[in-house]
């Protein structure tokens, strides 16, 4: 890792457990070990380190989203959908919650920036979701609604996901997909509830 | 709305769109058209305002859903506990995204209390899911996932609910509701997709 990526990683940190506005750059500095006059050697202003922590977030949604192959069928590339998204939520927790915190108080040519990336990766959903309906395996009322409620169940995982917790990725995104299809009217999977 | 309840709103609103953090005693003074000595005659400092307004926003949830009725058929009771969770976050938005966001950030013996709060939210949710899958009406494979799911799909909302928006609440909770229902394996409803 490069001095400038372990600082930035730290600025994560630090951000996620603080908040952007409660951290200093003294404290960053204090974290990797610099001087703050080092610090600055590095990076310019805390600023630079919002804008590059919150840029690399939508960028590893998107690029992760992006590897999914489109031509999958859409209940297998919604699968795959799921799965890449709570991959970039447990890789780049601090990343992630910096970005959904801070993005509405950025700077107006930066979130322009961030909500273009966000509409791309809303699209790859909808696009997803439309060609289920097309294809008859979905069955939703409002793909638009549809959309922001996958979105919406993903996104606030970074609340509760933890890399420790009793399920493995796998497994929670098995069953988090499974959930999500249900929702989308995909047919109610073969599941073993153990129940009697 | 007395002077305190008008600071406090205030204050919720300038936390909201600019952060707790970025937000000084003088602008929520400035606000509401007082001198910074006077505003400290109806409250002692910013810390309090945050304490006011997550314990306003705990208490709204819980609120809202114990006022669901307990013994109503788990699909209905889960849809007016969707429609009350809606109705909290339109309501209280500001007191909402300043709960989400800076609960982790609070003074240990204030994050206990809201925890304590949020689990006996759970639990409503939780309970409402066991009492279905007794009944059959629901089918799914992890009751304490699909309860997180359920809540994550509502939570998120606070970051692109607009009580402006194209559906009026009702129709949005309806249609939330009906997709809830689904990822619950509460049986395919009988939808006029409007597709042929």
């Amino acid at each position: 890792m490069t001095r400038r990526q372990e600082i930035l990683e730290t600025a994560g940190d630090l951000f996620q457990r603080n908040g952007y506005h409660a951290t200093s750059m003294r404290e960053i500095a204090r974290s990797v070990q610099l001087r703050g006059s080092s610090l600055y050697a590095h990076i310019d202003s805390k600023e630079e380190l919002l804008r590059n922590l919150v840029h690399e977030a939508a960028d590893a949604f998107l690029v992760a989203a992006r590897a999914v192959d489109a031509k999958l069928p859409p209940e297998q590339r919604l699968r795959r959908l799921v799965h890449a998204h709570l991959g970039v939520i447990r890789d780049k927790l601090p990343h992630a919650t910096v970005f959904f915190h801070e993005w509405a108080h950025l700077p107006p040519e930066l979130q322009r920036d961030l909500v273009a990336r966000r509409d791309a990766y809303q699209a790859i959903f909808y696009d997803t979701i439309e060609a289920g309906l097309a294809a008859g395996s979905f069955r939703v009322e409002d793909p638009s609604l549809a959309t922001l409620f996958v979105l919406s169940s993903l996104n606030w995982t970074y609340q509760w996901l933890d890399p420790e917790g009793r399920l493995s990725l796998d497994a929670l995104a098995d069953r988090y997909a499974t959930l999500i299809l249900g929702a989308l009217g995909a047919g109610p999977p073969d599941l073993d509830t153990g129940r009697e």
